[in-house]
């Protein structure tokens, strides 16, 4: 069963106080589905030009990646560059060339309409939108349970607000940075900024902190909360955000597979996934650390996870003085 | 039984985008004496003028602290003012009127030495020093058990760095913001800096990271962290790291006193209760809401963590595919 996920496929080049690296594979789908891949299948709608590198084809290969729903067209691949600061929290944009990425039109292959879980990348709204209409018609036909889950950026909050409330209107799960989530709800409380978003479409919203961690606010009032893994160097966050969803959702449709259906104990767990996938993700430049993970390494640091978060859930021992 | 700190009782103007209150109750020792003391008895060392209001003794009267190492002196109260921003994380300082402050010599009262849990406060590093002479004093003697702490800030981490290393080599935990930390070891990682501190003298790190909660390193390589409380609102974040600090030191002095040692359950457990404490500090204005705190408030909202933060063991169930 699978995920059907439509996003951006980029060649990107990222300068950090630490090495450099040029035209590697990027892009924001790049990094979730070699994330969700993990766990299960992932559809692939996404569009490169003719100067994609077979050998970024075969990353995705090698994985459950289907790739029926990737055009190739006649130009050049979405080119991003990027120089991160000391600190490594931020970064400057140095370049983005469009190219063929500029007039993508996704079409979703009918094999890919009935997957259990669609995610709707960060990409503009009005592409989300389109995608949106082509899943939904197939969903409203046979009915099974199914997730639509929608991930965006400051820039499409700035720019396109109206379509992107649009598109929250037809999802299960939104999925932001912590500051986009104040950004788009105006205000500087985080709880208030849950209570926006969760009336205008998203029964569950899933908060990105970066290096703290992630949180989860569900439009039933259910709250969670866990740090992130402490890592020693963040060699390149490029993309955690991104593996971040690939563990969260590739999980729930793992679960979605064996067992039909989902519950609060999975979706907890996804986001400690979504934790696990992101802390992977900074280890190595680019899309490198997740060429090489492991479902056993990934199952080792879930067990940390426990260990270093679990306390006694009593307050105290009984009074002994 | 009981814990005695040193540190600033002051007189506090604080305006926030909400409202502003002037001359209240403050200093970082008034916020942890009010949180600690619903743990166990917090001896208070630390001076005033004559100018402090008799209504403001009567708070520190109505708990279990003691005022016996609290110096009255002819003169002002030390004073402080600030200002916060919309977004409540950053603040600028409008005066600072030190008052009587400026000679202060902390004198440890005979009674206070023996203390199970010696708190130096954040204040000047000398000062702290001159207390941690007076107390070791006692240790040295008598042998039992304790736990010397240390708070600090970024000014003595800028003015009089080699005076707070030293105080460092005699305390067996340090609590220090986040920021301060990454400063005082000059690196952006805060693995790399915790490892700087633990070579240094204390044998256990808590880095207060405000509204993201607490993370806890061991020199025996232990890790723990845990989110904050996800409060609606934050009137005015002002002491919040002091109240943090006496959950944490509370809790493990009234166990001390329990139990007669403290395990790594009742660090985490502490751990948690240092972010319950700052959560509650961060409710109202100065220390209003420490004032009114109930154990059984506590209580509660320690089951509320255990609600929010818990999840599987196991990464999935047994495979039914």
């Amino acid at each position: 069963m699978a995920i059907t996920a439509v996003g951006s496929v980029a060649l990107d080049s990222i300068e950090t106080p630490f090495g450099s690296i040029e035209h590697v594979l990027g892009g924001a789908l790049s990094h979730f589905a070699l994330a969700a891949s993990l766990y299960d299948t992932v559809n692939m709608v996404a569009v490169v030009g003719t100067d994609f590198p077979e050998r970024f084809m075969q990353h995705f290969r090698a994985r459950s990646i289907d790739l029926r729903g990737l055009q190739v067209r006649e130009g050049a691949t979405f080119r991003w560059g990027a120089r991160y600061h000391l600190d490594m929290n931020t970064r400057d944009t140095l370049y983005t060339h469009l190219g063929v990425f500029a007039d993508f039109h996704p079409t979703v292959p009918a094999e890919y309409r009935g997957a259990e879980v669609i995610f709707l990348d960060n990409i503009l709204p009005q592409l989300q939108l389109d995608v949106q209409r082509q899943t939904d018609e197939v969903a409203a036909t046979d009915g099974s349970t199914r997730l639509r889950a929608l991930d965006t950026m400051n820039l499409w909050i700035e720019t396109t607000r109206e379509d992107l409330l649009r598109v929250m209107r037809g999802v299960d799960i939104m999925l932001i940075a912590e500051e986009e989530a104040r950004q788009l709800a105006e205000t500087p409380s985080l709880r208030v900024a849950a209570r926006f978003i969760l009336e205008r479409g998203p029964k569950l919203l899933v908060v990105k902190q970066g290096s703290y961690g992630a949180v989860m606010f569900g439009a039933d009032g259910s709250f969670f909360a866990a740090p992130a893994y402490p890592l020693e160097d963040v060699c390149d966050p490029t993309g955690a955000g991104d593996a971040f969803a690939g563990g969260f959702l590739g999980y729930l449709a793992s679960r979605l597979t064996r067992a039909g259906r989902v519950t609060e104990t999975d979706y907890r767990r996804a986001l400690i996934h979504g934790n696990i996938l992101g802390s992977f993700a900074c280890e190595a430049f680019g899309v490198e650390r997740l060429l090489t993970l492991t479902p056993e390494q990934i199952a080792e640091r879930y067990e940390e996870f426990v260990g270093f978060t679990h306390f006694e859930g009593s307050w105290r021992d009984a009074p002994t003085g």
